[in-house]
């Protein structure tokens, strides 16, 4: 297969859930884009963003670390990247990668400049971008946060208060509302041949991307296929809640999207006997699938995942 | 020229003055070694010694730097690795080049591992060697110190005080005292066609390389020719130094010390009468040369530097 026939694929995501669909979709391709959650306020990435104001680093760190090559030296830099300073001193906590990444943005006026450069010199398969050019916060309205009123509506703000809360979450906003989008993602996504969402945090890594005007512009206008990876159970943010409520979440936060396909795990998939129907009703088929690893955490196995996107990319 | 005709160069020192000749060696050759001092407790590099007990990687990274290629990539490269944190937070002052090999210290049970991960991903000309395996301090007798008893001899500790003194040092000692040298650094220098020492801070970044015993026998053993670059000028730990006491110094603090070259700035060499039967005594022939950045600081031109070792050492 020349260069050229290998589909350009757009994820969008951010954390673990990004990792897993790059780590699977390098597999088939490395005409890839990842744009990336920036509403990252907690730990390593926290930190920076109060000590330099810059974006969150950590979710952009984790996409180039996803990007690196299968050989030694890829998985080596990878490891490096991910890695963090022990101890319990000023640098304590901090991911090497993240690091890296303040340190260029430093050194360039624009922060995709920066990761290009990281890119280039670890010759990552694909490019990852910022969904955004500035900053954000994540606020979130959620019920069952006072077991007195358990109907009260209450706003969380901050993306580590929002995912790692108990209460449930009902919706979710940028702050600041409509913010910009890189350029170079929404061309990407006008260019591509698939765009890839989820899995993830839904709240936190998924929908935000919905919330940035132009992008969400971009995701109902390509002509690209547009896959949803449902995550194979649901994580805390979203503990409860049906497959098909997912897909309800991410249509309420983005009027008129459609679906081409849906990738569901065929366990989670299985307790939702309206998921088929819903996922027709937004213009999708479900591709119902092993891709649970197995034994352990509700995580996909990046094996079976690339083998099904083999199957929905590339046809 | 094929790659095997170019020369075998060992470069040993520190600091702003093994940047200067490591920049110039690499323009004529990429079969060199720097071997470089672990003592500095000063800045970035002191507190990462204090916060990890790791060696100061300030010194290794700026050789690092040094070999980077002059091609686009390679100098900004060598810029990044060189830039600082800013701010008044708890990373401000932070080299980014010290931060990453810091990171991969902590990955690596050798150092000598993460350097040359370094190197390869950087794709710098030659190899950068710790002098020592262990973070050394560096002590030195000064008189001075005290206006009124001016000839008492007092002991200063630590590299960053002992490079900043106005007093007059008499001679320096490593803590702990004889360290064990790097294997790769003794074989590199057995194995080399020629050997330079210097410039740089005399004290701090020339001589401690002598008071490492493996170091010091295979500089004396080694069939390489052995070429000494003096600074263009004293510099504060030396002020008031004629170039024979440079020379002697070093030979103080290595009994049976022979060279076969000693490279000078012409304008330095010009004040010291004695200069050339002194460099004759030890077996050498001097080089007189412009060798000074014009005007400014007391420094070498790299180029011009290059042109003197292509004359010395390719001949």
């Amino acid at each position: 297969m020349s260069l050229n026939s290998l589909p350009r694929v757009v994820a969008l995501g951010g954390g673990h859930g990004l990792s897993a669909s790059l780590t699977a979709l390098r597999r088939i391709t490395d005409r890839l884009t990842a744009v990336v959650t920036v509403a990252d306020d907690g730990g390593s990435s926290g930190r920076l963003r109060d000590e330099f104001n810059i974006l969150p680093p950590g979710d952009l760190r984790m996409a180039l670390a996803a990007l690196c090559s299968d050989d030694h030296v890829g998985r080596t830099w990878a490891n490096v990247l991910q890695s963090r300073f022990t101890g319990e001193g000023s640098l304590a906590g901090h991911a090497i990668g993240n690091l890296l990444i303040a340190g260029l943005w430093q050194q360039f006026d624009d922060p995709v400049e920066g990761l290009d450069m990281v890119g280039d010199l670890l010759r990552t398969r694909g490019r990852v971008l910022p969904m955004s050019s500035i900053p954000l916060e994540i606020e979130a309205d959620v019920v069952g946060l006072d077991p007195f009123a358990p109907d009260e509506v209450c706003t969380l703000s901050g993306q580590a208060t929002v995912a790692k809360s108990r209460a449930i979450v009902q919706g979710v906003r940028l702050v600041p509302s409509a913010p910009p989008a890189r350029a170079e993602a929404v061309e990407a996504i006008a260019q591509a041949d698939s765009v890839v969402l989820g899995p993830g945090s839904w709240f936190t890594s998924v929908i935000p991307h919905l919330l940035v005007p132009d992008l969400a512009k971009a995701i109902l206008e390509t002509k690209a296929q547009r896959v949803l990876v449902l995550n194979v159970a649901p994580a805390e943010e979203t503990d409860g809640f049906s497959a098909s409520r997912h897909i309800e979440l991410l249509a309420e936060h983005a009027p008129g999207l459609r679906l081409d396909v849906v990738i569901a795990d065929r366990r989670f998939a299985d307790t939702d006997r309206y998921l088929e129907s819903y996922v027709a009703s937004l213009g999708g088929r479900l591709v119902r699938a092993d891709v649970a690893l197995r034994g352990g955490a509700a995580l996909h196995d990046t094996n079976r995942l690339a083998s099904i996107f083999s199957e929905v990319i590339t046809g």
